[in-house]
């Protein structure tokens, strides 16, 4: 049938909100007949995949499970949502702990049952530190693991086109590097609004103070909607994770930047949003392009990811850098 | 682009979850690049359009607004599910005052914003009586309405797909008829399984009681996701009445039965469940062919759906059968 491929599609997490729509959106894209839900949380496990089999989609054939072991084997693909949910009130960095443990727990299980995964989406923040350790865990290349991080330049983008009161497909090559949230750097100057580029507006068609209060907007883009909904947001992160293991899978080009490992002049034993590219090859990231000045932020958002990282280490969850190649042969120097 | 239609599609009820989810569901099938989301909760409805427009759905104009006159004007499609919530324990006919109400009201506003509308789908319970209150008031031919009756029919074909250790894909001409959940005529005798008349496994292969277990947990199939999840299934009905819209755009055919006005020898003035097709030119029914037992239980289901229509006339919602023609010129005898 019309499939993308017939390989193995493991949602971790799939009892949850984000989980629940990513195996909704991965059945209604076709990306593979094949989808295992895991959850520990049996009851709504069962209850998802129950939803799932009313829709009745053709050709399919979605499995669930509670055990780890079963969801993994002959998994090609993983994607995982399996953090704690971000309560109202509590930053990313409060989630670090128990969800890097989370992380590290993955990252074993994908040794053990999945040594071979050709694409792993991690999308529990702070993604770029989960992915990390899921990343120096599993053993696996760098190249076959991707985190999402494409929701600040899709909250930069609408916000721009709200702004302007143009529609959005009008902002063009919008984004954001690095860190999540607070600690992302914008690179204005690449980004066009109707053809001309965001940082020529700046101060002339747009007060610097509107852009500061439309920065915030975008970093607060996730408190806006459990503000408004009294929920975690969860379409826009399971849409847009689907979409990058659409584009591992060899389908649609997906356009935003992801969260990737990083070992170059600049940036070292970090994983964070650059501009990449995601193919059936995996992810690979390029070389980024800005003024001075946004370097210096993306610079900055760096160093603040390497003192997580460091925390992280500190906590155990992680060995020290120059000891990952021990887990991971492909982290060596 | 690649869209089945530019027409207006409205969704009504979009701040919850079934209606965020048609959303979603509408925008990834590339329906139209027009979706209104209408609610009276602007908080959650503008939360809803905030995930969507994070999503980045390309060449889409997703607007929103708590004002039903806005949302209404210009639309040909409409879904609504904007009704109240079923709670755990509460019964479809506890909903019967307060959603007849709602549904009134809406096809009032159909009436005054959308006389043209091409295809309105309801999916708030009872959608039976929903549609009909809803016709009534519209104004409209009552091919253009149709409301969601499929899940009864995809919950028995997955549960016989448990039962017999088949993909769900091997069950085919599953239905069921008339009412919705308790009321249902399950018609055994068109349905296959892999091939043989489920009526002959009856009794067979499968004893009569696992039959009789089978049928209630296909009743209860709704209760069950509650009593699973937390929450009321929302993933499946939403789909599946953006599936039953695209086919009204003159899309993918809706394979599964829908609620439909009927007006024939053996069943008047009622909108129930049955075989029938929906294309760009509206819902049509068919005839429904099984054993006389089958009918009787068709016919049983019809007596109930007629009593349950007595009442909303009794509560004055809608007026009695003969009057119909004064709101509704097209439901004329």
């Amino acid at each position: 049938m019309d499939f993308l491929t017939n390989e193995k599609l493991t949602i971790v997490g799939a009892a949850g909100m984000i989980g629940s729509n990513m195996a909704q959106t991965a059945l209604m894209m076709r990306l593979t007949p094949n989808i295992c839900l895991y959850d520990p949380f049996a009851p709504a496990l069962e209850g998802v995949a129950e939803e799932l089999y009313h829709c009745a989609f053709e050709g399919v054939n979605i499995t669930w499970t509670t055990d780890i072991g079963d969801a993994l084997t002959g998994a090609s693909y993983v994607v995982s949502s399996g953090g704690a949910a971000r309560k109202a009130g509590m930053t990313r960095e409060n989630l670090l702990k128990g969800n890097t443990l989370i992380a590290k727990e993955l990252g074993e299980n994908i040794r053990t049952y999945c040594p071979d995964v050709k694409h792993v989406v991690i999308v529990f923040n702070p993604a770029d530190i989960t992915g990390l350790v899921t990343l120096i865990h599993a053993g696996i290349e760098p190249s076959r693991l991707s985190t999402l991080a494409a929701l600040d330049s899709t909250r930069l983008r609408s916000e721009l086109a709200k702004y302007f009161h143009i529609p959005a497909d009008e902002i063009t090559d919008c984004r954001t590097y690095g860190g999540h949230g607070e600690q992302m750097a914008v690179f204005a100057s690449t980004t066009l609004v109707a053809g001309k580029p965001l940082s020529e507006l700046i101060g002339t068609s747009m007060p610097v103070d509107d852009w500061h209060a439309l920065q915030q907007r975008v970093i607060q883009g996730g408190k806006h909607i459990i503000d408004l909904r009294g929920r975690s947001s969860f379409q826009s992160p399971a849409y847009l994770s689907v979409c990058m293991i659409a584009a591992a899978m060899g389908g649609k080009k997906f356009t935003y930047p992801a969260g990737v490992f990083l070992r170059n002049d600049e940036y070292r034993d970090i994983l964070m949003a650059m501009e990449s590219e995601i193919t059936a090859d995996g992810i690979r990231y390029k070389d980024v392009h800005g003024t001075p000045e946004e370097h210096a932020t993306l610079t900055e958002s760096y160093k603040h990811l390497c003192t997580l990282r460091d925390e992280v280490i500190a906590m155990g969850v992680i060995p020290p850098v120059a000891e990952w190649s021990k887990l991971n042969p492909y982290l060596a120097e």
